[in-house]
């Protein structure tokens, strides 16, 4: 696929963004770089200190204020297809002021998630109050993927569906989880992914750390290993996909234990469909887990949207009421941890389909043995 | 060196943030992952969704809220060693009543500049005001380095010196931007880097671009080659280093331009001593290349500050009066740019002393001729 979509997928989202904003009673839009500039105009630009924001007014027509010396960062965009207004700036000048020319003063804003305060704090100042987040705004659009993001989810799950079935070229005892993870970030790109994003090879005591990335550790013949990992393919759709892996036959203790944490991830996926809620597949997962002892084990949220963001909405936690609905996707991912002695987790990303689900991922779900 | 200083650096760094959270009549600073936390900690923790804060409050012992399966994340920090008390939350509960408990309702805060709006917004909706800037309050602690510090960026000039000094190896006629990008890549790691954090091979008409990555442009015989690099050494203080090169003798013009240029780096650079501004220092530069006719072809700020950040202040602009003191670090940076042709841009890394200032990078500043 190409870095990004058409032109007109961008101008039918930017629309869509420029209703809601109305319907939201905001008069604008700001949305500086990162997934939500990538969602609405296809660019990859990442600025930091130099202000990037595209604003959407309610009531008129997009406009991109970028630094003179950042224009060649949007320039693989949509932005100059779609005609859109870009107004550049140069050091020493007032980006804010550019940002907000055209609206009325006392505006009512939205910013994107990732607006670092250094922006946020000077807008904030600007309007005399603190912006919404655009992600209230925008998160129906965002969450509900259509036919080609799915798509894009789909190639990304079989790429590094992919990685996971070349596990035992690399994956052995005598090794370090550095020199797997090494191989690991090769293969991610060897299969088709733009960068890979991350990489835990949580290996013996390792895996039960589920934030664990990779360390010099030396993989041992009885470790218990979990592999999490993941990456965008082009046009920034990421995959994230877990599977745990081991040498020989498993302990009883552990067997049992992976057992049941593979029926709480079948359970869960089993129970997705439009009308259940986010919390209803976190609490089906958790109760299974429950039922077999293991509720303390499990000791972090089910899953996690995943789109141009690996984490994003619809986050499947506790207290999440948020309705399922067709073209959202997310992970499913519990696991079990055994402070200081192993950890297992199985993760497939699904899209939620009119009567159920489709898993991106597709490799067997069972404790690997290499 | 370690990947960060001895706790007592730390405690010390903790205890004058305090006082100048005090000073400046806030009740807290709200400290998020990024490089005020390493700063603060030497904490590398790197989470976004899920609140990671040091609360550093005005009149009381500073503490960590982080979400207990980033616990990890925080573990090879200073954090233990200082006693810091941790207060960990589990996905669903509410992480901003953590960060702000024990503080008076509708506390004066500041938050870091990289805290994403997705954590500014809730925070400032649980204290009814939006926060200001912790850079407003830590500006002049971290802008001025200390002895271990400036030693930390000398070890990272030196690192990328000896990148520039192998550029031969690599770069030439014939070789795509990539190509030469991979072997920088390489040997910025090789040569005591943690990661290379950025690589500009800005080959002919791209070399007009400053902000310019690199390509699949074939470099060709007669390109001017701007060669912009650098990144972190542990404990995390960057190097940043711009030389330009070509192949054979320049066209008159070209070599005209670069004199000027030249000039005007080394008369920037010569300005620099305490109590001269910001702005005095790129007024230097930009009134020397102005003489020359140069003036629209210097499109940029002549620096900005570096250490944990690869920008941060002081900003070396039009409009910064802030007066140089000792210990302040930054980039000094003319370029020229002649759009669609060629561009060219000399970058050191300076520190003020007490009677002028030392230069982190001691590469020639000639055109490089390979």
């Amino acid at each position: 696929m190409a870095y990004r979509f058409s032109s007109d997928v961008y101008r039918n989202r930017l629309e869509k963004a420029r209703q809601l904003t109305a319907d939201a009673g905001l008069d604008a839009l700001l949305v500086s770089t990162g997934p939500d500039l990538r969602y609405l105009t296809g660019s990859r630009a990442d600025t930091f200190e130099r202000l990037t924001a595209l604003v959407v007014p309610a009531d008129a027509d997009p406009r991109l204020v970028v630094a003179r010396l950042e224009l060649a960062s949007v320039r693989d965009s949509a932005i100059a297809d779609l005609g859109i207004d870009v107004a550049d700036w140069v050091d020493g000048q007032d980006p804010y002021g550019l940002a907000l020319a055209g609206l009325p003063p006392s505006s009512k804003l939205a910013v994107c998630d990732t607006m670092p305060a250094l922006h946020v704090v000077p807008i904030a100042s600007h309007t005399g109050a603190t912006p919404a987040l655009a992600t209230d705004v925008l998160r129906e659009l965002r969450m509900i993927k259509d036919d080609s993001e799915i798509d894009s989810l789909r190639e990304a799950g079989a790429a590094i569906d992919r990685v996971h079935a070349r596990m035992g070229e690399w994956l052995r005892p005598g090794r370090t989880e550095r020199d797997v993870a090494d191989d690991i970030r090769a293969a991610i790109l060897a299969e088709g992914h733009t960068e890979a994003a991350f990489i835990i090879v949580g290996s013996g005591p390792h895996g039960a750390d589920p934030h664990h990335e990779y360390s010099d550790r030396v993989i041992e013949a009885d470790d218990i290993v979990v592999i999490d990992i993941g990456g965008p393919v082009d046009p920034g759709y990421n995959s994230d996909s877990t599977r745990t892996y081991c040498f020989a036959e498993p302990a009883s203790d552990v067997a049992d234990a992976y057992a049941a944490l593979h029926d709480a991830q079948r359970a869960a996926v089993a129970v997705i469909r439009p009308g259940i809620t986010a919390e209803q597949v976190d609490a089906t997962a958790r109760d299974h887990l429950r039922e077999f002892g293991l509720a303390d084990n499990f000791i972090h949220r089910t899953g996690h949207g995943i789109g141009l963001s690996v984490h994003e909405e619809p986050y499947i936690v506790g207290g999440n009421g948020i309705t399922l609905r067709p073209g959202m996707a997310f992970s499913v991912e519990p696991g079990v941890y055994f402070d200081g002695r192993w950890g297992a987790r199985i993760e497939d990303i699904v899209v939620v389909t009119d009567d159920g689900c489709e898993a991106m991922n597709t490799r067997p779900h069972e404790l690997a043995i290499l």
